[in-house]
């Protein structure tokens, strides 16, 4: 059997993966009086004078909704609310699994509703909301417009990529004892992952104009090298603000111009798009993250072949697995821990160091922990929870006296 | 300590009442395969050709929404959907213990909001929507405008109440060896649960003109007895159906004057309203359901005084409990069990019709079963089950073939 029906029999035998639970039994009168009511109204009274309170009194401190309007599902593009069900079901699992928070699958079924204003009005019994598998460019709207609501709003297929490509360059930078500001990257892949990879990199002092390090990114989408002089770029914000933010040199051409002389390849695009003579064509020692999955921009043992020092895929049968379940549990639980109001990118930051950090001694084929180590989650957690307060975007109050 | 105290000190101590559960243990990348890529892909491309199938795959054949807008919250009123959400957890974890369902609580926080247009925008995931304490008369639209859904869609305060209401005076009928169509019933307060009692008894063939038959209702407002030649029914639509559909004598007056010779009285109203000359005034062995919380119309020993033959109230602490818990859990456990696109007449019926029957030998004391009991919840489910079959409304492939 192989793994598509096996799956499709074990969404069936179980019906889903998710499931909820009372944190506590109700066997009499008086258990009854005390979760519902007349006891419960006294809470909700707590509550209604003054909002925050439910992070301590309600499940509001360790929940959160994995939102998606289904628009880019996978591999599989814009399949709809119902097709993403057993996706947004199987993160949800994965948050509790890997860090114990309560996530709950949001499914929207219409993508032309103001999923803003909707998003906003479901918050109530959220600690956070974790955007997935919404369409470049709308995705980034939709974050940034949330971003005042109170709770932390991430969009993984950004931030969770970049997060763990930034922790994998880090450890591969010690391994080949490079210094990370002065890498020259190349980002093939101008979407959701690839213009989040952009803004970490930058908020590490690369390719700043003002810190003028030695390090520069140049980002390729399907037309090749973007650049401040592509007409097209006035179209899509992300574009214009990566035409403006990266390439300093202003380089133009295709992918593989870019690539020459380059120390690092960051594929967030499509299978099979980089030849042999591309990676042969990068600096000494090259890094090669080809993240397109289950096929991607070039297979391990071609890059390899070619010079590669360092590969990584986002696949688990090849080593160095650039996988988001290394951080979105960890950055969620860290905020959570925090009762955050949002996600800074010092939290970001924080959460790539520690996941670096979580490799006691990196090598080549080990940049990354294991995906299904179950203490990484924590390792980040404890990071991300201490720039939060760092950040001063935690509740302290929660730590202290009640509300 | 008392109640609201040690409830506090509750929920406090547990972060809330509701968590999630993962329905299976993630140890190896074979098991992240089988739950998450690439094994889900299969499972989303099956439902994204057929939304249906997510009944089969996904946790949608046991979830249910438990929705409101903090409105009428118990009885504190509208205190927003902040202050909703310790009800709707507790709501939702009675779901889970009674009738093993996985309910989630969703709180809008905006009450001008379209909620019709996002209830069914976050559907996808949900085999059914629990409307809980949204305010009379918006609770009544909402409900409405959602019952083509393709999912049940129940306001409980509207439904659940009714269902319990009507199952205690058909035992009621049993104990005093009264014909249940013969009753003349008053009842008080035309809110959600005053409109919905109208409504379900009407299907049982009390008061309607096609019929015949002896019974009548008559239903007052804080204004009076409610008739058709009143000037403020045309102000709201539900006044107006009861006004039309009620009282065929059209009769005028206070509550005092409808209560006069009746043989029931149902209170969904105010504390304190109903006076034991009122309870005197009323035919032989009446009965009287003073359903306001925690204060009834009239006190139990007050009514018993005054003559009234069986007596229930919403509280725990007097004999013939009536507590929506008796119902919506089996009313959801039987829709989801059939795969229900909708809760039907029919559906309600059976409810009552198993709930009363759940009560071998029906006392003066006991026309209801203990609301603690949680056999009750899976009478209710398979009478409601096989109704929802009867009704042409369950997805009969569910227990065939795949879609």
């Amino acid at each position: 059997m192989d793994i598509d029906e096996e799956s499709l029999a074990f969404h069936e035998r179980h019906r889903g993966k998710l499931a909820t639970r009372s944190k506590t039994e109700i066997h009499s009168m008086h258990d009854l009086a005390l979760v519902y009511t007349p006891g419960v109204a006294a809470v909700s009274k707590k509550i209604a004078q003054n909002p925050d309170a439910a992070f301590r009194y309600t499940m509001k401190a360790n929940s959160i909704a994995v939102v998606t309007d289904g628009s880019a599902v996978l591999g599989l593009g814009d399949i709809g609310g119902y097709g993403a069900i057993p996706v947004m079901e199987g993160k949800a699992i994965l948050f509790k699994e890997f860090a114990d928070i309560d996530a709950f699958p949001i499914c929207f079924e219409e993508k032309t509703a103001d999923l803003v204003a909707q998003i906003r009005n479901l918050a109530p019994v959220f600690g956070g909301i974790n955007l997935e598998d919404i369409a470049a460019p709308r995705c980034f709207d939709i974050e940034d417009s949330l971003q005042d609501l109170g709770i932390p709003v991430m969009h993984d297929d950004q931030h969770g990529t970049a997060v763990v490509v930034l922790a994998a360059l880090l450890n591969a930078c010690r391994v080949l004892n490079r210094e990370f500001a002065d890498l020259n990257i190349v980002i093939s892949g101008a979407g959701a992952a690839g213009f989040a990879i952009v803004r970490l990199l930058k908020c590490l002092g690369i390719d700043t104009k003002y810190c003028s390090p030695a390090g520069n990114i140049i980002v390729c989408d399907s037309r090749g090298i973007i650049h401040k002089r592509r007409s097209d770029i006035f179209a899509q914000k992300h574009k214009y603000i990566i035409a403006h933010e990266t390439n300093r040199a202003v380089l133009t051409g295709t992918l593989a111009d870019a690539m020459e002389g380059a120390d690092a390849f960051i594929g967030v695009s499509a299978p099979g798009i980089v030849t042999e003579e591309m990676v042969a064509s990068m600096g000494p020692n090259p890094i090669v993250f080809a993240l397109a999955n289950p096929v991607p921009e070039i297979m391990p043992e071609r890059a390899l072949d070619a010079g590669a020092a360092i590969v990584g895929t986002g696949r688990s049968d090849y080593p160095n697995q650039i996988n988001n379940v290394l951080a979105f549990p960890g950055i969620f639980r860290g905020a959570l821990d925090a009762a955050a109001t949002r996600i800074t990118d010092r939290m970001k930051l924080a959460a790539a160091h520690a996941l670096a950090d979580h490799v006691n001694a990196p090598t080549r084929n080990r940049v990354l922990p294991e995906v299904i180590d179950k203490r990484v989650a924590y390792s980040v957690a404890r990071a991300v929870q201490c720039a939060a307060n760092e950040s001063g975007c935690a509740r302290a109050w929660l730590q202290s006296s009640p509300p």
